[in-house]
């Protein structure tokens, strides 16, 4: 025998047992399925992109893997690769290159691995998945968009169960606006500064107002009062009218906020808060912006963030390409749950049924009922089930606790008379019962 | 404006315009529905490995792609890692890694990208999915499940359409038998010269016995004969047997192969042919082999292949795992549906209706029937719809074109009076009646 290699996971690239597996594939398909019924078409890129795609925007502060055939020869010349570091350079990207064949508004998801060589930690991973819809126009892009793009995510994470969590809404242009009517032209580092509210505390925050960026106690007051700021719905306006500053951009803002906390509050009930202190330290949004948070964990971060930009790929093509998007950490989502122990219990067979055998000679017609079964043939409203044979004809008790193990819920006897009805057995899970039933009798 | 790059696709790394990714997304489906409709289970591994377990088996003829991070520090100590060539490797570690976990025997699928650094042609990418099915036991297992596998396949390959296409099957051990009854102590040399039959001819493979295994002129004609024995079904057994040539292991493997025919013929009717030339180069198949060929393209080689192993994660653990594997090159079977012009005709959007807008003032009311039309609470049976809100009440001819354009069967019209029934247009495409029909009703 060859030498032993002992099989283990690499720090920061997940993977899960089959059970757990088995939700995460549940998952998927809820989200793909939110996805669709709001009409978004489903992409994918390769893994990998050209380098200088990758860092086109100047600095990247994502750490970025390459990619090099281990075989290279010496000298051979090859466009350097490396792996994606998020959805959305490939998708300006694919816009950009596909521009011609794509309707617009284009309304894509896009569910993909990414990869980022950071240090791992809890609920930051090398390797993970994202969830990512956006809207993509040319020369103007309806606001209707910036509050559907966040209400889809609010109705899946409702639905995916992930218990108290909340969304964060805002506007850049308001923050903007009121830093001009400061007499602060660059609005950028204050936006970086306030970023860091909930981590360093007002005090912290007034402090690096006034020493990083000289800033006036007063103005300091104001982004403070200003920053303060929360609402469930248009409320916000008012309060940040009273603070009694003026200018057109934080006008602009102000609207367009109430417009889409307004709208959103038709589109799905809860869950939304207007927070001015969310700014996003990403400089590509220019208006409204999204983050998510656990009501009961926020330092664990943002689950599900995004925001419209005003031009998405002027890095390839010489066309005006104004977006909304926002995109779910997936991965991270999913391993807190499941680290919590939230996930509700799997199985490690998908299959609804086992039909056992007592006698070899039963296989044929096994064989022959799970065919109708699979095919929806058997049970009424063409209900179709998942079915194993057992392998062989050994001991029930075996077959029963392969069934047992796996998690099917039903065992299919065979018939005592050859022509008889086969018999069913629950096998009287109750975390499964609902399930079974349900895939069973359709109620 | 900062410097336009031209956006370009990277050679061998494939993607597909939104109606094709639409395709193939209902494959993936396909493929995911028939194998858990006979039990076996989803799981993913990373898309990395630690190199040393890619390479575990020493020489590895496949092109592999190390990773490593963009900005690593000069001196800094990381595990090399590499991209996964295939599913069969990660997935031998993952049964080791987790043995005390999984239940056996062990039925997985598996539909992920894999990576290989070879020269792109046609039918031959960088980075491709597979979807593999595998059958993992300890110790022993069923050759039941050297019929269920290959019938699995041959059920989806049907059910996609790809039109005619043929699954040989054959075991090595017929082979091995056959050789060292003909006094050919080592078979794999044989089976690397057999394997190029088709590709050759008859008389290259007898040059290349003749010269480069030194044998006689007797048995090189014995080898051409028997690789020249195909069956639809168990006929063939008598024809090897009818060379006159006799061992246990022979016999051992044409008893296999006619069970699994035999079997498989039981679960799914059609394509399935004995073929004595197909011998599948890999070292580690030691029982039964599939490949599977497009009958009007054999040479574009094979779709979908596999066989049985003896010993799966020797490197790993110290227990014997037998198994039977078998995958479909999904990405080369797709592209060359698609490069032919066969795929059906896809759309770029998932909705099913569009709702139009004569009015701003009709947007609460389409967004209420918006949402009783995806939660199924508004057609008969619950049948859920993909709806999408036009974002605009802009003119009806644009909204329609819109709907036209991103082929959505369906336009749903507000009431000509507030409290009236809206009205459905079917918007005529013949190319997608029958599946918007089906949606809608049901039948």
């Amino acid at each position: 025998m060859s030498q032993i290699i002992k099989p283990k996971s690499i720090s920061g690239f997940p993977e899960w047992l089959p059970a757990e597996r088995y939700i995460e594939l549940k998952w998927f398909d809820t989200i793909r399925e939110i996805f669709e019924s709001y009409g978004f078409c489903s992409i994918e890129t390769p893994s990998v992109e050209a380098l200088e795609v990758l860092t086109a925007k100047g600095e990247v502060d994502k750490e970025i893997y390459v990619i090099e055939r281990l075989h290279k020869e010496d000298g051979e010349k090859e466009a350097r690769l490396a792996l994606h570091f998020d959805q959305t350079v490939p998708m300006a990207r694919y816009v950009a290159q596909n521009f011609n064949e794509l309707k617009f508004p284009f309304k894509r998801y896009q569910m993909q691995r990414v990869w980022r060589g950071e240090r791992p930690q809890a609920g930051r991973f090398r390797e993970f998945y994202q969830c990512d819809i956006d809207v993509i126009n040319v020369d103007n892009l309806p606001l209707y968009f910036d509050a559907e793009c966040p209400a889809i995510m609010v109705e899946i994470l409702q639905k995916l169960d992930i218990g108290s969590f909340k969304m964060q809404l805002n506007n850049r242009k308001i923050l903007a606006g009121f830093c001009q009517a400061l007499g602060i032209d660059d609005f950028v580092p204050v936006t970086r500064i306030v970023d860091k509210l909930e981590k360093i505390g007002a005090d912290n925050v007034k402090k690096q107002l006034l020493t990083e960026l000289s800033l006036s106690d007063a103005q300091a007051n104001q982004i403070l009062s200003f920053a303060s700021i929360k609402s469930s719905d248009d409320g916000f306006a008012k309060a940040v009218r009273d603070l009694g500053v003026s200018h057109p951009t934080l006008d602009e803002g102000i609207d367009e906020l109430v417009f889409v906390i307004n709208t959103l509050n038709n589109l799905v009930k809860g869950n939304f808060e207007v927070d001015m202190s969310i700014v996003r330290g990403l400089d590509y949004y220019t208006g409204t912006v999204y983050e998510t948070r656990f009501t009961d964990a926020p330092s664990y971060g943002s689950i599900c963030s995004g925001g419209r930009y005003e031009d998405l790929a002027g890095n390839y093509i010489n066309k005006k390409l104004p977006g909304v998007g926002i995109s779910i950490g997936f991965s991270r989502l999913f391993d807190y749950i499941r680290a919590q122990g939230k996930l509700p219990k799997g199985r490690q067979s998908p299959a609804d049924m086992l039909i056992v055998l007592f006698d070899e000679s039963q296989r044929l017609w096994a064989i022959d009922l799970a065919k109708q079964l699979r095919n929806g043939e058997f049970l009424a409203a063409g209900r179709k089930m998942n079915v194993e044979i057992y392998h062989s004809a050994t001991k029930l008790k075996k077959q029963l606790s392969y069934a047992s193990e796996k998690g099917i819920p039903y065992v299919v006897f065979p018939p005592a008379d050859p022509g008889g009805m086969p018999e069913l057995k629950f096998m009287d899970d109750p975390d499964r019962a609902q399930e079974a039933l349900t895939k069973l009798t359709g109620f």
